[in-house]
């Protein structure tokens, strides 16, 4: 039990970093936990030199992170230089092929590659975990996975970009735009190089394809996400939102229906009430329904160095003490492809519209709703000055194809300004 | 990997049934997810006819619990019995013995005998579980000894009895004095045939004292965990604690300070905003703090059926997978005996009393702070008629000897009616 498990890093950034401080601090701590020690006897990065406030001089050098894959003195391959394809995905393919074991932090590669990944994983005998690469320091992969495996699970739901969340509630404190604090988040470094990634609902919906795939049992289905990012989301569905007792958040949820799997990583509705709807800044949270246990909530840091690094070390340590699964907690062979769902499950929604100030406008939009098959549970229309009428509007249940039917019959009215907006809300 | 994974359960009560009825009706999801089948073999309990709503006839029957130790047939011994001595203990001990793995969820039985448990699971090689003993349904027991096993971990925080939650809720949204609303979750069937085990913090303390043993690496001390139950909270002081931002939880608390192992399970004040202050009713809460992931907060069921089962299943289906580890993290006899904190850390603390109405009563109170070594951070003397005059003070950072002192002092200064009420402030 005190062969030590040797580790290659490929990626020295905030992560490998983080990764190289806990194995160097708590090295007494992670042999006794792990039953044996855990080392360091490699690592690549674009340049050796650099000033990264940890020392890397006693561990061996690779130029190309991939070399580190076949090095004979590496155990598990800590793949953390991020990227779908390219050196990334050679890395974590090679390493598998040479029968090494891989940690990742890397959803974009496994939420496009995942499936076959866990397959090459399987057929070679060898882990590949990824608990870095889902709401960071939150041990969500090996709940779902493994805690919560006696379930059948009924729905994932999760904030799982903290940037996002960051935006939507320092535009509520603050009263600002979008667009406003947007520029705040870039300028403190909170975005990724190319934004969209983050408030288009990418990233989150990487993540989200990776719970669905082992909550359900299903091939890693990214490209059937459904994604909406936040850049539509206004001061004013925020301040009216909150009005009637709901916080908005870019909130992904996957479940399977009748009409098969459903994932969805949209702006929504969720009541103020809801550890949902309280959470602040950029914290994550997911919460796993299952048929036995209920509502499970858990609640963290989704980003940064020590937690990221955290869940890296997690696996690292399963690892050292000889834990084996499946990738996605199931044998890949069985994963299935799972149709996706055209249509999302019924839900009360959110409406806002703006009417023209005339006689009869607001019975228009009763009109169409009620010939939509959609019945209206609350409805607001606030004071105004002018022509113009702001309308607030929550449903009862309907499926997003009704409520898409309404809006498409609203324009034919005449007697809305602007467009609508439509949020779903929630039930939690 | 086909061979299948051969359960005795002792207990049918609520548990053993939930156990059942999975292994039941998930027979197949079990099976893909654990990499064999899981089986039930034999069964004991009171009554074999007794009607459990769940057909236990295909399962052998042991009149004598600690029988299915010794079944050749019994890999895991699935121990739903309760009670810290007696069959449950003979029966854990047989199971061991007989090299049997074992899962529990019994936290009285941990909590007065965990690390001689320990030891001799790991002397002979075999597993003892215990999700279920902690917070139910919450898969924290996995969060600590694994997925956070690359931290030091610095603070376990934890709403961990949901009758306890239950009763303090329901007294502020109800406005209801403890005796009636601890009728009520009397009828209920809320409360353990011994209510102290729930109302006096010890069944959450035996909880608490399993994750200190984790978290810190030290041999399970339960009688060093300072225990106050909630018979003595007020609804004037939930009312006022809520007034100033707070809400009233019976929290346990373990960390480790230069002064030793600190363990409490008092009713303590938390902000509002924080999860732990906005918990309602009978849901669980653990909050767990690491040096790399910062503060992780996991939030379910504590108790029922379902939830209890699901951890159950749980360790069930990784001892099926084949993963071991030590019981409690690291080698049970790696476990130290750490000295208990005489004196806990210092923190804020709410304290209410009511003055004599007459000069110089206040300055009293403030004079034998001060001589404490107490400063004042807030204070708020409420509107009186007649002679009683409320005060609340919320202090700066105190330890708790400090606290006691100035209590013992206000006594000797003559303007006090009745006792004075001292809360801790948890930071969180």
């Amino acid at each position: 039990m005190s062969t030590p498990l040797r580790l290659g890093i490929a990626g020295l950034g905030t992560v490998g970093i983080g990764v190289v401080k806990i194995v160097q601090t708590h090295a007494a701590l992670l042999a006794r936990r792990a039953g044996r020690p855990v080392e360091i006897v490699a690592v690549s990065a674009n340049s050796r030199s650099k000033n990264r406030g940890a020392d890397i001089s006693a561990y061996g050098w690779e130029d190309d992170p991939v070399q580190l894959a076949r090095r004979e003195d590496v155990d598990v391959v800590v793949e953390l230089i991020g990227g779908e394809n390219g050196v990334a995905k050679a890395l974590v393919e090679t390493a598998l092929k040479s029968g090494k074991d891989v940690v990742t932090a890397n959803k974009a590669l496994l939420a496009k590659h995942g499936t076959a990944l866990a397959r090459l994983a399987e057929e070679k005998g060898r882990s590949l975990r990824f608990e870095a690469a889902v709401a960071g320091g939150i041990p969500v992969i090996k709940a779902l996975t493994e805690g919560l495996a006696g379930n059948q699970i009924k729905r994932v739901m999760g904030v799982m970009n903290g940037t996002c969340n960051y935006i939507l509630t320092r535009m509520e404190s603050a009263g600002l735009p979008y667009d406003a604090v947007f520029e705040e988040a870039r300028k403190l470094g909170y975005l990724e190089a190319d934004p969209n990634l983050d408030v288009g609902g990418i990233d989150a919906g990487h993540k989200l394809s990776l719970l669905s795939a082992i909550a359900f049992g299903t091939e890693v289905d990214f490209d059937n996400v459904v994604l909406q990012g936040i850049g539509s989301v206004s001061t004013a569905d925020i301040r009216l939102a909150r009005d009637m007792g709901y916080s908005i958040k870019l909130l992904g949820v996957a479940q399977m229906t009748g009409r098969g799997l459903e994932q969805r990583m949209t702006p929504c509705l969720v009541p103020e009430t809801h550890p949902l709807g309280q959470l602040q800044g950029g914290t994550n949270m997911v919460v796993i329904e299952g048929d036995m246990v209920g509502q499970i909530v858990l609640r963290g840091a989704g980003a940064g160095e020590g937690p990221t690094a955290s869940a890296v070390m997690g696996d690292v340590i399963d690892i050292a003490r000889g834990f084996r699964l499946p990738v996605f907690g199931q044998p890949a062979a069985d994963l299935v492809a799972a149709p996706p769902a055209a249509v999302s499950a019924g839900a009360p929604w959110y409406l806002r519209m703006t009417l023209l100030d005339k006689p009869g406008a607001l019975a228009k939009i009763a009109t169409v709703l009620g010939e939509s098959g959609i019945s209206i549970a609350r409805m607001r229309q606030y004071s105004h000055e002018g022509t113009d009428a702001p309308v607030l509007i929550v449903t009862h249940k309907a499926s997003s194809d009704d409520i898409a039917h309404a809006l498409t019959r609203f324009a034919d009215t005449g007697v809305l300004v602007g467009e609508p907006v439509a949020l779903r809300i929630e039930e939690v």
